[in-house]
């Protein structure tokens, strides 16, 4: 039986928080990062959802990551602050962030925050989504251990490292929300491919000498976005680890720790970065919200390309819509991580989630 | 005789200075666009080089840029300003807002400055160089009329929109720098693909149906960067169009007038905006710059893909080495461009540049 299972959205949420507690989290760590997974898994980016749930009871286990962190956030003089995460998991860390880059540009129209001593954050969108939903464009990038080709190279040198900008959009029902990775693809695409035995698509990864290959069982490295054109990925990324890294004092994304593998039981040291911007500070709200309806509003009216596969779409549009789906139906949840939910009930003596 | 005449820097930007003043630049308006179409001319963005040089003077006198304006900075409460640029050539107003945002990051740890009612500003990378040479990571973005497709859409949407950021890198010779289009490639790459008869490459323009095309002669529209991965191109693009149209009260993409073609003499009301941050707000001034320094070292030492056409390079090595070999050898102009100096000398009584 390879079929996913569907589980209402709120026994699911009840159920990874109370798996954090059990498995040695506090209270604010068990409650981020359950609120960042339900992102993940109400959205559709699930390889940062639910799924992930035992990867991080893991590292609570072992010690890579604090469950109970003690975080301390500095203010500088202006508009910035330093937040020092003291190991937690990166989602404490990036909501911490991303409320003090708030608090600062509600008052000062812009504030940046560091974030120093963090670990693996899930999907950055669910930050810079909160953001946007306190009124403010929200900015959210941190780097990874390193899985992606600078252009022009063979191995792997940058992580995957994400992008994520949320835009309020007074009047409309949900944000402008753009999550992307630096990278042309994610791993867990070229991982899905093998298992499916289907060929890549072209200029996403390469061979172990280099070499572009739509040979998934191949591929050892994937190419960073653009393909021809992938110094521009190659340069995202690279503004992506100035901020995470030189910025915090935190590693390069070709010292970090793995996330996946033997767990080193050791802090991963990562760092990341969270701005926020307070549109009230620059332009009048009702111009800002005007011209924001008039965009989004030409991109949904946009005239499709003849054979595309889909009509356009604002960043964010499709995740809108798998989420309406899923709150009807339920969150689908692999096999592997049905087991896996499974052993946890039994270990913690848990309620398992509710089918839908 | 087709070939490129190369004149010496120096003469060079003093003629394109001479010109631009004789045009009815007042001396800062002249002084900046010089400055930053000689970043053009001096690391290979031609471009965004002195070929420019009869467009503005054209635009100047249609009245279309405002060769003598009053440039207005409002300060905000915190990290933040407005920049009124009162239709001034968009060199200017770039140049001021990053001094502005500079100057506010240097107290306040990060600064944020929109720009309003400027117009068409070159090389967003002078900008953000200019800042990094000043000890902070500078990013300058804005749109321009629309060039690019969404993805999956057929007509021109986003402008080529570029994302310019640059990162000081202290004991080093130059900072990080990178400028890129959101587009696959430049609208005056398909022009000269055009021109020489040559395919494009895959995934980088339409025809008028929105159908992929090799065919310059039937390209009508670019892609954004990305190819299949193109909606985060567009997604990118987007940021772009949020922070210089919503944010400054300024036109979308597709409702700002063509750079080319018969100028309006209407002032195009174009917005932009720029950041600075500070480094030494957030981290000591010695670890940020010996991270930057093993970043830089670990990109330049890093191994070539087996096939790849060059080694793998930091954003701005190619333009550095660019600028050190026209340093040598002077500017290559094209002989269109040779062609309106030589009218542009007669009309002014301008020395024309000396060969170099």
């Amino acid at each position: 039986m390879n079929e996913p299972q569907r589980y209402t959205i709120a026994s699911l949420e009840a159920f990874v928080e109370s798996a954090l507690l059990a498995g040695g989290a506090d209270a604010p760590s068990a409650r981020a990062a359950t609120r960042a997974m339900m992102h993940g898994s109400r959205l559709g980016v699930d390889s940062h959802g639910v799924r992930l749930l035992p990867y991080y009871l893991s590292v609570i286990a072992s010690g890579e990551v604090n469950g109970v962190p003690q975080l301390v956030v500095e203010r500088g003089s202006g508009a910035t602050a330093v937040l020092d995460a003291d190991g937690a998991i990166g989602h404490l860390a990036c909501y911490r962030a991303m409320e003090e880059a708030v608090d600062i540009a509600t008052s000062q129209g812009i504030g940046a925050v560091t974030i120093r001593r963090m670990s693996h954050m899930g999907a950055a969108g669910a930050y810079a989504l909160w953001a946007a939903e306190q009124g403010h464009i929200g900015l959210l990038v941190a780097n990874s251990d390193a899985a992606v080709r600078l252009f022009d190279g063979r191995n792997a040198f940058h992580g995957t490292s994400p992008i994520a900008v949320g835009a309020p959009a007074p009047g409309q029902d949900r944000p402008w929300l753009l999550d992307m990775a630096t990278s042309a693809i994610p791993m867990n695409r070229v991982l899905l491919y093998r298992s499916l035995g289907v060929a890549l698509p072209d200029g996403v990864a390469v061979d172990e000498t280099g070499r572009p290959t739509n040979d998934a069982d191949a591929a050892r490295v994937l190419s960073p976005l653009g393909a021809a054109q992938g110094y521009k990925g190659a340069g995202l990324a690279g503004l992506v680890e100035i901020l995470s890294a030189p910025l915090t004092g935190m590693l390069l994304s070709t010292e970090l720790s793995p996330m996946y593998g033997a767990s080193t039981g050791k802090p991963r040291d990562m760092g990341g970065f969270a701005l926020a911007i307070n549109p009230a500070a620059f332009v009048g709200p009702e111009i800002y919200g005007a011209i924001m309806a008039r965009y989004l509003a030409n991109i949904r009216a946009a005239e499709p390309a003849e054979g595309a596969s889909g009509k356009p779409m604002a960043p964010g549009d499709r995740e809108w819509a798998v989420e309406a789906e899923r709150l009807r139906n339920g969150v689908p949840v692999d096999p592997v991580s049905v087991a896996a939910f499974a052993e946890l009930s039994a270990r913690y003596g848990l309620t398992l989630p509710e089918r839908a």
